[in-house]
């Protein structure tokens, strides 16, 4: 009997991984249909992560009423996992589509994130991993901290929830009333951009315009996250000026760091991590990976390659079904793909195969499948 | 130690079948360096045809000095292969390279075409291939005929060698002095098309004006090839208006029924008689075959379908690597193809992706090997 892994990114904008796992093993098991096939969709730390994580490995689903990005309450919720970890995807309290067209990144918090975070702690989980992405907020984390206790003062000694305008009247950071359970649980933060926390590259002036910022609230916005990175810095010790990925979520991989002392972590590491891959990978016979499009940049530690990897550790075959296939793709033959195919079946732009892609995808994997048998796989 | 059939179909105006064949020898052999590789680059009886059957099974190109589509002296040849096989494309001396800019489809001739088949006749030739395609003629095959023996008489009882402006005043066909040889060789011509002699969808309206007639001509020229049937008939008893093919090559195709008693054959079952393929198939582990789009149309018997009906007898796998896969396609596994992958690895327009044509179809077999061997073939 076959034991098949199936780990694929999204091609981006075109299907999702949980889609393309559903039409992988629909493909696998119309050959082998005593496969033992395993889906692993992959989170990449945005809106649905919890969803992948609960669909790869099993859990629960935890709702509970938190504050939105204006202080509202809303419904959100986050993933209990099998071994005690927990999974918050901070679209859920914070993220684009709460808030609609009411884009004010100045004023919207991330003080929900930190009460999920809370009530996985109080449950008890050990590790818990925070998926940036899709957020609404400039906050740099300020939000989540004071929902775990952390205080912060102005200059007038009065205790206040930062949101991005407020940044700059932030004169002192009180982290002796974190959340005890905090000390006790890993955090992991998933974050894939490497945007340095301000600066001409940061959090303020690449993402703050997509949340509804105009160039003088830009500048402020940005202003505010130095003025956070100093305050940090001198209340604890800790400097995330120059951390790669500080930038992600509004300053939220900043804050993770500054306030948690997370760790931040590819999205697909903490993936494989989590859902436990290579003790999946022990018995497999082959791993199917794929992504939108696979070339010399995604060898820098996207999805294939992070799969591919451990597989060849593994002595597990890969294969990587993807849409393009980009120039100069040698070393990832070395870095552990076994074989690379593409899912363009006619010479079409991609506004014209992009509709037909999920066929498109059915039929390479049906060949691919037909193929094995026929080689007496 | 594999044995391995390459018999690709060229894909048409981007790479010929035997440029197809050394990517994907050189692909397989890459990986599996002891394996026996045989190529066999299908001709289609246009020009190159007969370097294309020499280079599958060897032999001897014989040059001879024949007439040209102008009756002037021209270097010509034909390929002498094993077993006392001879192949002639008539291109080689009726070919539209031969006459340049000088288009004049009432004026030429199949004369050397005649002489290349005496020739090969001669040298005692049993079976002799005549491949059409690529002529600059519209004779109905008088010419070759003429060069063989036949005597045409017009109403004065002159004997006289048509051409397409004098097909009309042809009264009387004598085939008593035809070639002896002729009796005793199996004669084959490949002929890929099902146009009629005459007629709207005749050999003088479809392909006539890209060999320089204008609408007169043409309905001269189909007039003129309406009449040869008739004195055909009458002289021979042999109704070629009906003949599917006799449209071909000028109505060479049907010429070579009416004069010779010639079969007219696929391309693909010509070279795969010729080369003695199910002998080839005796021990082979997997044939790759492609063809520029495998679609519905191609069900009908081109290429890739002909191949794979031999090799399903034959019991060996086959793949098909093509361009473009069409839709509806089901068909063709029933018909053995044992899985069919695209070439293509971008999605762009196919003006950007035959340029990049042979690079796509090399990573496309460089993974399919690697994925054999990978796999443990």
């Amino acid at each position: 009997m076959k034991k098949v892994i199936l780990i694929p990114d999204s091609f981006k904008g075109t299907m999702s991984s949980a889609e393309i796992c559903t039409v992988m093993a629909q493909a696998v098991q119309e050959y082998y249909p005593d496969a033992q096939v395993h889906s692993v969709p992959v989170a990449d730390g945005g809106e649905g992560s919890v969803d992948s994580f609960l669909q790869a490995v099993g859990g629960e689903k935890v709702s509970v009423t938190v504050k939105g990005p204006y202080f509202e309450e809303v419904p959100a919720f986050y993933g209990m996992l099998p071994d005690g970890v927990a999974v918050i995807e901070m679209a859920a309290a914070a993220g684009l589509p709460l808030v609609g067209e009411r884009l004010h990144a100045e004023q919207t918090t991330t003080y929900g994130v930190g009460e999920l975070m809370a009530h996985a702690l109080e449950r008890g989980c050990k590790r818990l991993v925070v998926g940036l992405g899709g957020s609404a907020t400039n906050d740099g984390g300020c939000g989540a901290a004071a929902a775990l206790g952390a205080v912060f003062r102005n200059a007038a000694g009065e205790a206040f929830v930062p949101v991005g305008a407020t940044l700059a009247e932030v004169a002192e950071i009180d982290l002796s009333g974190l959340h005890p359970a905090l000390a006790s649980a890993e955090l992991v933060t998933m974050c894939d951009i490497d945007n340095p926390l301000c600066g001409p590259l940061g959090a303020a002036h690449v993402f703050a315009p997509q949340k509804g910022a105009d160039p003088a609230m830009v500048e402020l916005l940005d202003a505010g996250l130095a003025h956070l990175a100093d305050v940090v810095e001198r209340c604890t010790g800790r400097d995330i000026r120059q951390l790669h990925g500080a930038g992600a979520a509004g300053g939220m991989g900043g804050g993770m760091v500054a306030f948690f002392g997370s760790t931040l972590q590819m999205g697909i590491e903490t993936v494989l991590d989590t859902v436990g891959f290579d003790k999946l990978l022990e018995g497999a016979d082959m791993v199917f990976s794929g992504e939108g499009k696979l070339d010399a940049q995604s060898l820098l530690g996207k999805v294939v390659i992070g799969v591919a990897r451990r597989a060849k550790r593994a002595g597990v075959p890969l294969v990587a079904v993807v849409g393009d296939i980009g120039d100069n793709i040698e070393a990832a033959y070395d870095m552990g793909v076994s074989a690379v195919f593409s899912i363009n079946r006619v010479a079409v732009p991609f506004r014209e195969a992009k509709p037909r892609s999920k066929s498109d995808l059915a039929l390479t994997m049906d060949n691919l499948m037909r193929f094995c048998r026929r080689m007496g796989w």
